[in-house]
């Protein structure tokens, strides 16, 4: 899942990445769909989902939506697994407005462990401590987040709950189907063969801070700057303002103005763009300082291949 | 909601800024959640939310999840409201798989159409529209999305489904509640009154793209490079890498080098900096290009009002 029809660059490249390492797998069926639609669905069907591979922010999003709907966030475990140290967790947040009142659900740390015993290769103690959990739950024993009145037999707290678990170990789930793991495959992560790409400097996004409200003026100050490279659009919140920016746009006082190269193609319906040199970026940095501009940060802009790995302002 | 636990800058700015807010309107109740657990809940149990306020793209994955969790993406329209201009639409995407096949569901554009007939004046009108599609919803002439073998009557496409809402004008639905709008009040929105604060630019990220893989060179390098600015830290994936990384640091090859002035006080718990120039930047900047390094962005920081306005690396 990726936002790659709006994050073209970025999304688009974690996008290429899971294509290119999906071929490696033709056993395996992969698909895509955007966040927006995918976590709906997710929320809404769950049981459609196997394995989903995303980004940490909207994994961080949807891991909860699936733990809650599933019962509470308050049961699922969390494996990372690295090429050298492994780390596992709960999924869910240090809850600090709980932390030390004996109220929360420690199945998810519980469920954690039991992925980091598999992991190690201890299957058999991992299963030990999953059936024991399996049985407390099936028994109704239950903290406050999965509590529920004519389910669940008795509230517990935090460490009743424990206590519980601790109580069951040896003995199986009757309802649920009790678990059992073999000896974990260790899980090797191939090594990543980068595919290099010719990379070309054709630009730079300077932005700047300026309180003015008139995009004209700003662009024709920078006209007048840049002799040796062009500036060819600025931008006020993504949207092209300059040149020929419509009056309704909405103005903040962080500009993006996208310089490239003097004799840059940007007349024609795709542009065509030539090297610049970061001495230029650098000594125009410097005419901008003692114009008494405020340039806040700059981002490079690149072929890669021949392809422009830069995203185009709205409008532009 | 926000993720401002982790993005204390930009989404810690927006929450700021909905407390700022919040505290003219005490007349409404008021409160945050990580939008990790807020959008779990929405998801688990939509009616306890009212008004939603978040960022662009955490309300694109929550709009689209509570529509679909209420019957489809299909179904709700969606205003924005601004000051010259208003743009209503359906929430969903464009569904380009499905276009031109007569399987849309027409209903998000028509709600859309609807709320756009309230905020210009005509409420009568939006009334019919709305109460004729209550009326073919609930008898059961469905499109696909929602279609529901033993709820819906007849599954139809979109030229049919709107041929039963057009059918319908000048009727109320009989099981849903007919609806009727006042005259809408103007939606006004004030002028926000930015707080000037005073801002310090007191050092610089440097982004490299270095294809080598020992921190401590590229650190010494740069140390030798910087007599002006000092080298503070360089991270890695966000990881601080330099000085005193950790061998197990997984590394690519962007580099994010932090420098500040030569007199920051950086060995004490809370480090305090000192103001430096744009011109210091810019000539750094020309530095590491004569010494062949690869600079592709950079992000200058700031103190506002005396406090710290940029994170910390992992580790800093």
């Amino acid at each position: 899942m990726v936002k790659d029809n709006i994050m073209k660059q970025t999304d688009g490249l974690f996008h290429d990445i899971f294509k290119e390492i999906a071929q490696e797998y033709p056993e395996l069926e992969a698909n895509s769909q955007i966040i927006d639609i995918g976590a709906a669905n997710l929320a809404d069907r769950p049981q459609n989902f196997d394995v989903v591979v995303t980004l940490n922010l909207y994994g961080d999003i949807i891991s909860d939506i699936v733990a809650q709907i599933a019962g509470s966030v308050g049961m699922a475990g969390s494996s990372n697994i690295g090429e050298i140290v492994s780390m596992f967790e709960a999924i869910h947040g240090s809850a600090p407005d709980i932390a030390g009142k004996n109220l929360a659900n420690p199945s998810g740390l519980l469920n954690a462990a039991v992925m980091m015993l598999v992991h190690i290769g201890q299957p058999d103690i991992a299963a030990k401590v999953n059936n024991a959990w399996l049985l407390a739950i099936e028994e109704g024993i239950h903290t406050g987040d999965i509590f529920k009145a004519g389910v669940s037999r008795i509230k517990v707290g935090t460490k009743e709950f424990a206590d519980a678990v601790i109580g069951n170990l040896g003995h199986l789930p009757e309802k649920f189907k009790p678990v059992s793991f073999g000896k974990a495959k260790k899980i090797i992560i191939p090594e990543y063969k980068k595919i290099i790409q010719k990379k070309e400097l054709v630009g730079v996004d300077i932005f700047l801070d300026w309180t003015g409200n008139d995009p004209n003026e700003l662009g024709n100050k920078l006209k007048s700057l840049s002799n040796d490279l062009m500036l060819k659009i600025i931008t006020n919140r993504g949207v092209k303002v300059y040149p020929d920016g419509q009056p309704e746009t909405f103005l903040i006082d962080h500009w993006r103005c996208r310089f490239v190269s003097k004799n840059a193609l940007i007349q024609q319906e795709d542009p065509s763009y030539h090297p610049i040199s970061h001495k230029q970026i650098a000594e125009l940095l410097l005419k901008l300082d003692s114009a008494g501009f405020d340039t806040i940060k700059t981002e490079n802009l690149y072929y890669f291949n021949g392809k422009r790995a830069f995203s185009l302002g709205q409008g532009e």
